[in-house]
């Protein structure tokens, strides 16, 4: 089946949001937490979460200030300059979607949808309580990507909290083990099964893939 | 088990690679298709596509170009303006993940790792013929992250390629039928089984989770 970019901007607008936000694949299934300078908490489901860097230890997130329902999280993150990133575990995937309602400003997620606010480190935004991984994060910057006014939210990690039962002993995470689960578009929850893992790739070391070919 | 800024910046440099690049959970698993202006086609594994928007339909991907192994894929992607994304299907992990050894310039991934290249609607770029999906890409812009001289590369969605069984009506998109695979950090390979589907979450339709709790 083939879609070209004329089919893609005339499709009716749920089908294209559906196609587009779920087209890129498999993508980490987590929750921001942050708290607001008077004290109200905040929770917000995010599959946009991305690696920008190892040293320093950089994470980024996609938002659209204007219309997204994350707006109080990108507020919050301005004002107080943390937040955290925690896994979905699949034992809350219900609870971690209905995060994406618009609740009113004045209603906490955590209470809202059945999450425990956990407090670690002197760490001013909270944390969620069920989640195996837990990440503390403090903000750095904000980057306009001119073509659709989106926003990159750049920030650096600076706790982690981990199972250790999940961590190998040269810090390889194991996701089954942690039952992290991935988002595909804007509704679908996905279990994972680790199937491979390869060493780093050197080009002598690489297998002879020339004679499988069909 | 507890990780502090301090304890990740002095970790050993592998461990602290394998911790930070998993951390953040699932990650799509895709290939990177591109070709020179001189005809030399080239494929790399890539774990940080994220959406940008749907309308246009805009997608990132996250590289460092002086140091990264993808920097002929940057190169191919700056001078000829269009590259593809194909997914990686999990009969083929270990094929994708070796696209990621430094081969030199003059060697094509695609033969090198027993890949096909594919050409469809006057792309320029090859798509990979094994991939359940194939996306064709058109190269708008690269924003510099200034934390850590990282560049998120921005393109727009020109084809999209699909296997039809994957499609709901909604245009919803099944990872699990289409077989395509999560990785997690920068070695592990991931199968998906979905688990959840949920409506567009509203605050008067959310489940009473008050109740629920421990």
């Amino acid at each position: 089946m083939h879609f070209d970019f004329t089919d893609i901007r005339e499709m009716p607008k749920i089908q294209r949001l559906n196609l587009i936000n779920s087209i890129t694949g498999i993508k980490p299934g987590n929750l921001i937490g942050t708290k607001s300078n008077d004290g109200q908490s905040n929770l917000a489901v995010i599959s946009s979460i991305v690696h920008l860097g190892s040293n320093p230890a950089l994470l980024g997130f996609i938002l659209r200030p204007q219309i997204d329902v994350r707006r109080h999280t990108y507020e919050n993150i301005l004002s107080t300059g943390v937040y955290t990133i925690n896994h979905i575990h699949e034992d809350f995937i219900a609870q971690a979607h209905y995060t994406s309602a618009k609740f009113p400003a004045d209603v906490s997620e955590f209470k809202a949808c059945g999450l425990t606010e956990e407090y670690h480190n002197a760490c001013y935004a909270p944390f969620v309580k069920e989640s195996p991984v837990q990440i503390g994060m403090k903000y750095l910057e904000s980057m306009k990507i001119e073509a659709n006014n989106t926003v990159m939210v750049v920030g650096q990690i600076e706790h982690i909290h981990i199972d250790e039962h999940a961590l190998s002993k040269e810090n390889y995470v194991n996701l089954e083990t942690l039952k992290s689960v991935g988002i595909g578009g804007l509704n679908s929850y996905y279990r994972l099964s680790k199937i491979g893992e390869f060493p780093y790739a050197r080009p002598h070391e690489t297998p002879d893939f020339t004679n499988e070919k069909k």
